[in-house]
């Protein structure tokens, strides 16, 4: 415990203003007019401030998927079943995933973590073993996790970072974990103190009767915990969270203690960074937001993040997809920024602007 | 004329409804729920159709930025000068430029070539020069170009896409020209029946007096063509038009012709693409819009097409640039497409829904 509130305690790294202005003005020296790369430009220079660098580079990118399962499933949370858990981490390690796809796509390293099944899963090449117990228990009748088992899961993420650290100029983390809508809904309601219903949508393809049903369940479940929801946000955690929630919590305050720039998925990954800013102020300087989900409640944790995402293409798939989809475009504002000619280069007139 | 209106009168290629529906059904057995990679599904079908293939492949992009100079700049409605469109030919040649960077990422094959700069140029290893006048006439003052100008325009844009067709799975016009979203601005109103007031905006960076000198220098051009203004868009293009957009309607009809998918950039080159719409309904069967700039006429542009663009970065660069930072999302749709397992081959069941 005492270690894990020792960790817990080390500051967030500051981020370089020197190289922040540096980046600045060199997009105003480029051979464009002045801001018409629009949110490329941004991003080069918030990466370029992020990596302390004048040359800001993402060519190593680290993808860790976290999959577990929910024991809020009982409810009947979801149109899918709990062993697509299993299979989906199985369908991870073969490459038949779309995170898979994406992955070997952007040459990236690609974790798959078990941070805990309902079954135990045979030994499958590329799977890291971390599995804390058959999922979560359900938040509807105690607390989803202990807080020994909750304070596990953040060091899974946390170890995962630091596994391969002097390597990753960009992190990403995804989820897998059927039933994890439910959970995360309800964990984003009690951090906002929002009604369940502002935040609840279809995950995986819910009708509109079991939208409603989902959000009676977790309206129940808030109701249940009511008395604990104020002791702050990692008693939160651990009370409605999931295994693969809070190894993303672990992974996002690792990478803002280390200086990681993090690149949030959708809207799990989201209420994961919420959760991480609220344990730990000024987590988010780290993070980039790669897309608005078509999850409704997603709009709602990125406006408490002051997140403006880059795309908006109707993505709801999770595995840290989204995330993976943006590389490209933070990759193409590095390479503009590093590659353009200035203007003083090409001999051109800036105009009268 | 004779053969020139016997080329125009060709037919559009018409798209394979079989494809679409192959590539519909495999979205639907993808390790996924149905629809949850949102629009990247709706491109992996549209260019499955397009190409009238089961494997989309966008391996080899074909760009090509065309520049001209424009007539109009005597009236002062751009914040730089003229020469700047003859210095970033140099500056693409060179690959000093955003789409030179971008090019060479996505391995694209790119074409520079100018239609028509004020001053002759130097020879510039890997620029065409198709130079057809000293830039257009002033439009304010009479037509812009000859027909017989138009059609040479046109015609270089029909033979930069013939010249490496079978190597072309996804073609790019781009443009350079000071002055020109003046001449974009004076078409869209004309084909579009609107208030240039509606489709003007700062361009390279006019602040709010420049926008309303050159809304008012459009409103005058269209009253000076108004009894011609009803003569059909190919009159409407000679009269308001720019050589390199004359090229790129050009090259967008010869692509709708050949069945080359097209993906088409800001403000000026969705003017040009409408231009070809009207010219030749159908055509835009051909295309795919990459982004919305911050230009504003590109919206109304873009809705007069039924358009719904993949991103919104706030870019208003031109030179293809928006289309460019598009392609990897593009090839990540076919990638996914291609590459992922489907429920039976993952062993998965497609849960309840």
């Amino acid at each position: 415990m005492n270690s894990f509130a020792e960790w817990l305690k080390q500051p967030v790294k500051s981020v370089d203003k020197t190289h922040e202005q540096q980046a600045l003005a060199r997009q105003q020296q480029l051979t464009k007019p002045p801001g018409s790369l629009g949110q490329l430009e941004n991003l080069a220079v918030k990466i370029a401030s992020l990596q302390a660098s004048e040359i800001p580079d993402l060519t190593h990118v680290h993808i860790t998927v976290y999959a577990a399962d929910h024991g809020v499933m009982a409810e009947g949370v979801s149109a899918f079943p709990q062993s697509v858990t299993a299979a989906m981490i199985r369908n991870f390690a073969n490459g038949g995933a779309a995170i898979s796809v994406l992955a070997q796509e952007l040459t990236a390293k690609l974790d798959v973590i078990n941070v805990g099944t309902v079954d135990t899963l045979e030994d499958i090449p590329g799977v890291f073993d971390k599995r804390i117990d058959a999922g979560t228990a359900n938040f509807c009748q105690g607390p989803a996790m202990t807080e020994q088992q909750c304070q596990q899961a953040i060091l899974v993420g946390r170890d995962n970072v630091l596994s391969d650290i002097d390597n990753t100029q960009l992190y990403i983390a995804g989820e897998m974990g059927i039933g994890n809508t439910s959970t995360a809904s309800a964990l984003a309601s009690a951090l906002l103190k929002c009604d369940p219903i502002d935040v609840v949508g279809p995950g995986t393809g819910l009708d509109k009767q079991g939208i409603q049903h989902k959000v009676t369940v977790i309206q129940h479940a808030l109701e249940l915990h009511q008395s604990e929801l104020n002791d702050g946000p990692l008693s939160t955690l651990t009370l409605l969270g999931g295994f693969e929630i809070a190894a993303m919590v672990g992974a996002y305050l690792t990478c803002a203690k280390q200086g990681i720039p993090v690149l949030i998925d959708g809207f799990i990954s989201t209420v994961a960074a919420l959760t991480a800013e609220r344990m730990q102020p000024g987590c988010k300087d780290w993070f980039i937001y790669s897309h608005q989900s078509a999850e409704p409640g997603h709009k709602v944790v990125l406006n408490a993040l002051d997140a403006k995402p880059l795309l908006q293409l109707d993505m709801r798939l999770g595995e840290g997809s989204g995330a993976a989809v943006a590389v490209p475009l933070l990759r193409q504002a590095c390479l503009l920024h590093n590659g353009m000619a200035t203007f003083e280069q090409a001999n051109i007139s800036k105009g009268d602007t």
